[in-house]
């Protein structure tokens, strides 16, 4: 999950700067303060790219913005034959921004802990691609999948081969693993998950490098309310899973065996528990899934901008001293 | 689900003559009205109480209404000791209407089909008590039950006692089956589902009559997002167990044999694709359960208000034709 966020003072003072989050993501230097951040303040195992998953389709043409105070918005909505046979794959060098920022924080880092980079899956990306921003219902991108299929299904295959590319050029740039958010695939229907979401994230890794500069590059893929379909997914060429809150750790791990690493999954919520229920949330997380190796501890989704940053800290203490205690035992 | 609603003309006409939706609620012959439109139009198994889940917070004294093109709003929110320590469960008296409108139901169908009654579970009303309305993020509920784990408990259980009294007075008024909805209990994160949700439906089970006037009353749970709790929630003192649509008939048939009846589970979504569409969409639900009795063929979430009500005619042909040709290979 992104890392920094409106929850840190320094996040504020330098997107107050920028003025606004496109600002932020689109400077090469910003994007690479914004990213070290959450790492200069907690000693945290990774970093994670200042981005967006929305680029790509920004890229393509549809006008991306941040209202203040309101989610992502498209000034262009994809909803007809015409927008439909108008997508292609972008030029990548529209967003030189991304890569560039790549680099950077790599360089910044300079070896301090890994980078992951990261997109969208094509299923998420058509969501805001067809409904022009969030939604309720995807009563506007379902009522596409079941009356014209054929047009959802070029939407996703054009987006599916923009984001190879796209996580390709991270690669290139720097990144050392990447990682697909598959946001709301749990909002599909079973069947139409495997059709319509899982099968083009499995495009997206096809089209994936497998290492770069003779490193192996590791894919993680994360389908919020996904955990039903846990078994399809890390049937895919996946290195890890991410899982939301509501899969058990225990049984997720139990059904995958050793193939796949599980991220995952501490709901952000507990964030705002006392000092003592964030350890016991935390240690109930780190205990479900036992003393094995193959468990990346992560929140289960997106930190909330009104969550104390003393609590970020009572969680990556947590973490580290019992999954210390656990491993000695494993 | 809820069978009338917005997607009607003949609901709309009733609903501008009551003036509001709660208008509709509490007059029981209105009530009665819109709860047989849509049995009038289509040749539905049963018929569902016209109301809202929010009755009983209402009764407690929080304060319901429903502005125009808005989800429902409490006036009064449950957010601190004095809020918690004032809770009590309400006279029934106040939901008098309910009752009535039951009663006048169960004389209008005059046996034609059952009728249901239902409630929201005490963790789903919990929600809209604390956060005063629908949410995104369910920050405020959690934050409480993460930090005050005792406030939430009590709201929970006068909320369970509330709405055992409340199914109660549902069945001697002559419902014929209820129905729990947990509609936020997937935002729980494992282990606080159980804590949380589970528990207090198995409250509200716990107190209900099991019969009336000699006859067995069924009851059904639906927890949205909670098919990764299947097992759990088929243990309960249930009859059946609802299941939205991300879950695969087929394997929850074979996790919950035959314990209980399965009640799912169409993306209602699906009522804006083609006839061809819904026709397939509604087969492939009605096959992944394949020929075995047990299965109560329902939509996984209410209807849209722009569904169009002809879709919901191929949908009920389509559920008739089907399933009596399944049973015949039974």
């Amino acid at each position: 999950m992104r890392q920094a966020g409106r929850y840190l003072p320094e996040y504020c003072a330098t997107r107050a700067r920028a003025g606004s989050f496109m600002g932020l993501a689109t400077h090469p230097d910003l994007a690479t303060e914004v990213t070290l951040q959450p790492l200069d303040r907690y000693p945290l195992d990774a970093a994670i790219l200042f981005s967006d998953i929305l680029t790509v389709p920004d890229a393509m043409g549809l006008g991306l913005s941040f209202a203040a105070g309101e989610g992502p918005k498209f000034a262009k909505v994809v909803r007809d034959e015409a927008a439909v046979a108008a997508l292609e794959v972008p030029d990548m060098a529209k967003l030189q921004y991304v890569f560039d920022a790549v680099t950077s924080i790599r360089k910044a880092l300079n070896g301090r802990v890994p980078l992951i980079g990261f997109t969208g899956s094509p299923w998420t990306l058509a969501c805001y691609m067809v409904e022009g921003g969030g939604s309720d219902d995807y009563r506007l991108v379902k009522s596409l999948m079941y009356s014209r299929p054929d047009l959802m299904h070029r939407i996703l295959a054009v987006t599916a081969d923009s984001v190879s590319a796209y996580l390709n050029a991270q690669i290139a740039a720097g990144a050392q693993a990447v990682m697909i958010f598959d946001s709301w695939g749990g909002v599909l229907a079973d069947g139409a998950f495997q059709r319509f979401s899982l099968a083009y994230t499995r495009r997206v890794l096809d089209g994936l490098v497998r290492e770069h500069e003779g490193v192996n590059i590791p894919r993680i893929v994360f389908t919020k309310g996904g955990g039903l379909w846990l078994d399809e997914i890390a049937a895919q060429p996946v290195d890890a899973v991410g899982l939301d809150w509501t899969v058990n750790l225990d049984r997720a791990r139990r059904a995958v065996g050793h193939k796949v690493a599980l991220q995952g999954n501490l709901d952000p919520n507990v964030l705002f528990g006392t000092p003592e229920a964030i350890r016991a949330e935390t240690m109930a997380v780190l205990d479900s899934y036992g003393p094995h190796p193959g468990h990346v501890f992560n929140l289960g989704h997106g930190i909330s901008q009104y969550t104390p940053p003393e609590a970020v800290s009572v969680l990556v203490e947590t973490v580290h001293a019992h999954s210390r205690k656990l491993l000695a035992r494993a």
